[in-house]
């Protein structure tokens, strides 16, 4: 393989910066050319794509969001579209690609592998940690922290007030953002798509806080969660509790998707950047790389969308036994 | 005077606990005795009064919060609920108050001097600096820079997809924490309650931008803006510009409230506590301490209330230019 | 077991705090007591020993440092002094110990029950990361990011100013912080005591990032690095290179062992305090809780003391590909 | 005036950036042209001029250091070197310049001015805040921040092992930085240029501290301090104190310099770029912008380079009081 070419698709996620630089770095280093192609599958059909050196990388490895930009491609999901996109590898003489997104991206390239034969090595970058076949994703260790911090501060103003707080945090169907920034923001609850969490449980917790003097309670709810977002959940308990409780609601929203990547995800970004690199001069297709139990492994795209990945159980208990 | 007492009213801000503490501590050097009051006027009618000493602020300067706890009191509006603070007041000799809040604060503080002749100084302690008397109010310089770090994580995510974001940030009817995190994070409008913005002139300003390639734009929308909250304008915009244009809204919300106090915030909070109690010490009551051109200055609580603040043309006039 | 004691010892590192937190209410929620020990052995020695319930570790799960306080103490390595400590234990009637540190601490925990038999379990609290028997230590990943958030920092005045910094961190004998925010940092060497790096390969890799163009240039070296401290490094490649060549060091220093801790380290934290408790309440003596590959595993003192922790080979590789 | 040129010289300094992008904008508002000049001086004399766009400058307003890059030229300080800058700026047709830095630039634009005619308005551009003219200079209040933060982490450690740590900030001959973190950060003793504290006074702080049982003292040392740099006036004390004392010594170093800017260096930058540039299309020469009071005032470089900027003595008395 002589040429290759990397983007980044589906929602940005601080990392994939640092996952680009080391695709290029990488590529520089093994002495192949490299390309960047802009605004993910978007940019693979209009030809949006341009030769990379180590140069373009310098300098953003501390960088939230991506250079490359990131788009949702409807067009690409058509036949025509994904025509218009082998034309242009073509024209470029591109023989792999490194994918950094999720499950929609993956599908896409395995879609135009099974057409066109171009392999592609995915890289998993999201933040919701959504992803069969590594530990973490890329931007996953960043979400939380910045997820953790807002509840430190929103532990403040519920200590001074006296106050319950439900916080909400993205995910899509994910509990991890939620599980871990609520062990470690010390909430008295955690509410995770993943497990049921009746609604008579929420409110004993917090009778239960009560009871022994605590004067605030901190609940962090996850997008997904099966009971409804955190506005509907408070609205519900404070009907089963009391009607003049001060109950606030938070919903965290889009600042979880940037800011500068802590070192996990800058490391993991450039391990995985390199892995997949790597991964495809090796020959790998319809892979996604990712870190388990800190090696590097490539799991097929199609365990990666079909496999489920469970929560778990350990931190669950924790938030139990942490609150008392 | 011989004893004293401070406490915190109304919403909490980052830099009370510092304020706190410049109280106790200038108490300490003075040689007078000072006592806790918690959660405002409550903890007055209640008696939740307690002697503090030097050590009872130790290692609080930096804590968001307040140690004190704060409360918004129905209580202390009736004369039957401050004729009970008075009498707690009594019981435990304390002869002047140090007031830390905004105008509800300054009210009951005036209300409450006229029937018993007891003497408050105030201290600004608001994020949303609309106090007449001090050019910044306590917590407003942390909760600027807490929006802003929101903005620029917002940024991220708007470069990385070509995307419009309307962020509300908070300030009930003041526009300051809007105009100086839009003007720090490079916003391309800013929208405050102090100055009408038509629809048409956001309309404008984003196809100006489209019409230079410029791919992102953020609009900064303060709480008390007349056209309505962010997600209503963002709404308005949408239908007279494009029903399928990528935009989004985020309402930052109480993380604004909390967090550690910035150095500003500090010092301010510092020369605050320390004026308050040397005011009172030297017979002022019934004013707020603050700090004009760098100036320690006390304004009568009646112009604190009933004086507007006005914001800063210079700086609406900068949004305009810095976003050609 | 009955009643248990936790202490913390040596060095402090952020997420003891949250350690001890897990501890207490582990506790409470088994229905066992739990009393804390202040300053390490000396306050085992001087009786400085009170009981803990689950108000006691309120809102400390986010704070830097150790509320049980830390020291070295010289006293318990002689036999009078565990004698003292002993007597102490009975009187309170504490049966078994908990104690978050490190090798030192271990090492007069295996003594002690060698000589009166209280078991102790240890959960590993240090920033350098060189414990064997987990994959990472207590306050380790804080400790990373805060060296990082140094090195983006010196990063800008490198770039402005054409310059070559040597960066010092901590880690003792071990590189793992060195390695780590320097991968993170994009450094284009990172100098660790594992590995020899010959000073000729650090004048090598400065005229080639010269002949690339690369303006600035920024070298992270772990104290412990052979070639002596980071200003000596630097005096003897200025020699090598161009005595008038703007060359900086900077020596991160003890800002890196405090610090709100990260997501992470208060997770880790969280199960090592739960998993030491558990495991002394299950029998367990003379082993550190660690986590190796997500699950919890107790590790012998003498193999935590004895067996040595390899740096990763794969994160070497990566500075010098990511470099290029 | 139809064609302006920007450059940054001496120290860099967070909100740089921001400075320079208001003047680009300005300009483009304005409707005259504007070029950067690289490295100060030095692209002067080299011709490293460029010329800029509002897209020149998009994206930079959070980012510390200088797009423009920095350096200190000793080739202007000669008659020649001036010859070859103004050759190259008749090159260009650039009539005007705006300066950003500190007295070491006023004075070289003095010189030119009475030479060639061009003329120059200066921005103050330096952490130490050491210019009269200004309140405060762009970057102080960053640097601020930045050394309160690592003041905050290291009273994490030293209230853990009750430990005296002496920390030595930036600032040249100025005690500004030193006073503020000082004040902010709950310091003990704050030692600066501009007043004398006999060492006597020191161990007297300290002492008076331990009869308190106050553990830890932190005590800030402004880098221009009389009495030697921290480590040389900790090791005098601790002779006159007591050999075993457990004290560090903490250097913070280049850290200061960088970082992202806060809301108000972003702010304050704003407005004296804009204000710079305004000023010299009003004719303006040989003056320094600065906000004094909150009001835009243009001061001769004769003076900001001649005149003293007094310390706030009410600064000084606060540490005292504070720290009882």
């Amino acid at each position: 393989m002589k040429r290759v070419a990397v983007f980044t698709s589906g929602g940005d996620a601080p990392g994939m910066n640092a996952c680009i630089r080391a695709v290029v770095r990488g590529a520089v280093y093994h002495g192949i050319e490299v390309f960047g192609i802009r605004r993910g599958y978007n940019g693979m059909i209009n030809g949006d794509i341009f030769q990379m050196s180590s140069h373009s990388v310098s300098n953003i490895v501390q960088r939230g969001g991506t250079i490359l930009k990131s788009a949702r491609s409807k067009e690409f999901m058509t036949p025509e579209g994904r025509k218009k996109a082998y034309d242009q590898l073509q024209k470029f003489g591109i023989e792999g690609l490194i994918a950094i997104g999720g499950n929609g991206t993956f599908t896409g390239a395995t879609l135009f592998y099974d057409e066109y034969g171009i392999p592609t090595v995915g890289a998993p970058g999201t933040i919701d940690n959504d992803l069969y076949g590594t530990d973490y994703t890329i931007g996953f260790d960043t979400a939380v922290n910045t997820a953790l911090e807002a509840v430190d501060k929103i532990r403040d103003t519920a200590d001074s007030h006296d106050r319950i707080f439900f916080i909400e945090v993205m995910g899509r169907d994910s509990g991890y953002i939620a599980i871990q920034s609520g062990i470690a923001g010390g909430a008295e609850l955690v509410m995770v798509p993943e497990v049921l969490t009746p609604l008579s449980e929420v409110v004993e917790t917090l009778k239960a806080g009560w009871s022994r003097q605590k004067s605030s309670s901190i609940i962090v709810v996850a997008e997904g969660e099966e009971e409804g977002n955190a506005a509907e959940i408070a609205e519900k308990i404070r009907k089963q509790v009391d009607p003049d409780i001060d109950m606030r609601v938070t919903t965290l929203g889009h600042i979880q998707r940037g800011g500068i990547p802590t070192a996990y995800d800058r490391i993991l970004a450039s391990r995985l950047g390199l892995g997949a690199l790597e991964g495809l001069m090796a020959g790998e297709k319809n892979v996604m790389a990712g870190v388990v139990n800190n090696e590097l492994v490539y799991t097929p795209f199609k365990d990666t969308i079909r496999l489920p990945k469970p929560i778990n159980e350990d931190l669950l208990r924790m938030v139990k036994i942490l609150s008392v």
